[in-house]
């Protein structure tokens, strides 16, 4: 008799007031079938050999690149091969942005390479590149005060520093149009990261549709400061920036399915995931190869640990993510009608460190959801994995939430996701194996026992089905 | 009367059984004079200002490049600015070594490009490159047991896991040598860090006479990793490197040299100062930029608050410490008999991270030295910079401390550096201004009583002098 057997006999006999009206607690229920499932994650080696084919074999996948075909096609025999059923590609179309050569260098006060990485969806420069003063600022309100006047004709640095991403990354988002609309000719933005050792950081730009298009690249902290400090000296700093980058026709793609079949309500549907494209720099470890790899591998394991869950538990690679989600949305439309039998979706997508728990966004986030989750997170405390908090969700899988189905997103410690994220450095060495199990747990014992509890989630709060 | 005043007459009215035979310690006899020093690089600019142009302005200034020969020009200017005399620039010849192009790729069992910098000292591939498989090794045991039948022919991988700089470092000394020796036809060594975002870092190797000199490329962490990973899972890995690195005849250089005279004992010295050459990437800001700028911002103060000591201090940046030595040596012999009135060398070559004292190595380390240093150090505890531990020096100051010269290295907290040094990311805004102007604060107040002192530290000790 294990450890915990014991204890969970300890408890039946000592505490049977913790029994609800209906019978047990999912802690309850589940707690031996989750020590099964913990254990065999934490002895897991195929997460990480599968992680390190896809980051090292294949490399990163930006949408509309032969390393995203090929994931795709892996990862479908791979979904076969750990017992998967139904696999399937869905194709989708998706946006093809190439990045093409690109560089940048100060010419005055000083001639010096800058280090750069283009943004996503940026047009190119003309073939002679553009040669200009730079105006360093350190937020919008900055941006606006100098006006046409002093914009200009100039490229725009948004030297804003980190505030944490969801607040700092506007600037990568929006930053060209603004800075377009008051005349600039192009922009650089500081890298959207804590920390750099000269490392610039990509991700997706936002054109509007009213102002004219201009070239935008990430540059280092370092090189920032170096234009701010230059700037606060008293010099006029110019620079030159030359970039090829182009949209082409939207390529073909595919999303990556495949399921346990459900036992005994098999329409009844779990979604776990998260997205197989990345940037096309680095490898795609943290964002998002240790989201898909959690999730099949956590499928894997229930399957060979033979568990059939009551409900379906489907897996999804979403395709698309990074640079338009055309993975998500063409997940919604592919689920059609049957959207109302989708009891749960979890989206992981931010990177495989130490796991620390669930957020949760379900039917307004009412207490009685929430307790549910958390009876399941009580059985995660074992890997300090158990915190459930309100608000979770995911880019995939928010046209599901959006048509009421509850969204989970896995929690982790979260302290350098962000030190790697959209840049050369996002490779496999990054996901530690303890932290990768860990995940692999969370995730299997959260995705099992959604798919497996007598109730959903849902049917907790009727009002709001 | 300032509060260290007022706490200075209060200790000597309450506690004059601290009082020693000769009279009060050096903390009493100095507290005043330390406390002006203190404050005032506390609130230093120019130290900043000029490391900021320095690294910015000039940037890198590897021995033989015009970087070094602009560095020199300024240093010697800006020497005389900040109220130095006999400014002079002693020619020292060093070696010229250049880095031209160079690239590394993985070529099976993926095409992938590597991120490399080819070693300081290292000969050029041949001009097509060098196509090899690689093996992998943790150590040097582990290279010596495939002996030449597993080593003739491949290229060796020194995937040695950072131990602390000392310790690792020899992989990147000795490492080229030592494959060679068993037939390696090239060498490429992780980088010696603790930490990467895909960052190479450079640095000096050592070929024997004896062996066949081979071409040595620093990869980095995430490149050794992958390699390693890839030859684990069963892979042979094949890389194709090629560099054009080539040694041009010794180039003309120079130490710069500036002083405060001696009010007293004009001929014997104290001697401040760090390195002005760097390696040719990043802008050698902590690497020792810092070193340099904060032996002259201490010299400059102490000019500016009009003390003059009673022996000379003199302010020296030695050239070509990183691929050579030329100018620790060079200065040697340019002070020829005079070595007897040196009375000490302190030299800060570690970052300006936020310093905690010093090192100190003098007369076999006698307690009564160490005991007078730290009587000195007791004044840095406003700064909690006042540690004093035996073990000093540095590469510059060694051939003086040979001849007999007490040898101090300025110590920090050492968090950070070896994160930037050698790399692309050793850039001005590495060094925080806080963190400057107390080593300012630490070196200004240890070299001016150094100078000061009724007695030298050598006179302590009679019998090893």
């Amino acid at each position: 008799m294990s450890r915990t057997a014991l204890i969970f006999t300890a408890a039946l006999t000592l505490a049977p007031c913790l029994l609800s009206q209906e019978g047990q607690s999912l802690t309850e229920q589940y707690r031996d079938t989750a020590t099964k499932l913990i254990d065999a994650a934490l002895a897991d080696q195929g997460g990480m050999d599968k992680l390190s084919y896809l980051c090292d074999r294949i490399g990163n996948r930006l949408s509309g690149s032969p390393g995203l075909e090929k994931a795709i096609a892996w990862a479908a025999a791979q979904m076969k091969e750990d017992g998967l059923v139904n696999v399937s590609t869905p194709r989708v179309k998706v946006p093809h942005w190439v990045r093409g050569n690109e560089s940048a260098a100060l010419v005055e006060p000083v001639a010096k390479p800058l280090t750069i990485l283009g943004l996503g969806g940026s047009i190119a420069t003309p073939k002679k590149g553009i040669t200009a003063e730079v105006v360093p600022v350190s937020n919008f309100d900055e941006l606006e005060k100098k006006g046409r006047a002093g914009i200009q004709g100039k490229i725009v640095l948004f030297n804003v520093v980190y505030q944490g991403y969801g607040r700092t990354v506007v600037y990568r988002h929006t930053g060209a149009s603004r800075a377009a609309r008051l005349g600039a000719v192009a922009v650089l933005v500081r890298s959207i990261t804590p920390v750099s050792l000269q490392s610039p950081h990509t991700g997706a730009l936002e054109y509007t549709e009213s102002d004219p298009k201009i070239p935008a690249a990430a540059v280092t902290l370092e090189d920032a400061m170096l234009i701010q400090r230059l700037t606060d000296a008293g010099n006029t700093v110019t620079v030159h920036l030359e970039m090829e980058a182009r949209l082409l026709p939207d390529a073909e793609s595919a999303n990556v399915i495949g399921e346990i079949a459900g036992r005994e309500k098999p329409e009844e549907v779990v979604v776990i995931g998260g997205h197989i494209d990345s940037w096309d720099v680095g490898a795609g470890a943290q964002d998002d190869g240790s989201g898909i790899i959690t999730a099949l591998e956590a499928a894997h394991l229930i399957h060979k640990l033979g568990l059939k869950p009551r409900r379906t538990l489907r897996v999804v690679f979403w395709t698309n993510e990074e640079n338009g989600g055309a993975g998500g949305i063409a997940y919604r439309e592919w689920v059609g009608e049957q959207i109302k039998n989708h009891v749960a979706a979890i989206e992981m997508d931010g990177g495989a460190e130490k796991p620390a728990g669930f957020g949760v966004s379900a039917h307004g986030d009412s207490p009685a959801t929430l307790d549910k989750v958390r009876q399941i997170g009580k059985l995660l405390d074992r890997i300090d994995a158990g915190s459930i908090q309100p608000g979770g969700g995911g880019a995939d899988i928010a046209p599901l939430m959006r048509d009421g189905v509850p969204g989970l997103a896995v929690r982790t410690v979260g302290t350098h996701y962000f030190d790697w994220h959209h840049s050369r450095a996002d490779t496999a060495d990054k996901v530690k194996l303890e932290d990768l199990r860990a995940n692999i747990a969370a995730m299997a014992v959260m995705a099992y026992i959604l798919a497996d509890m007598p109730e959903t989630l849902g049917q907790s709060t009727p009002a709001t089905r």
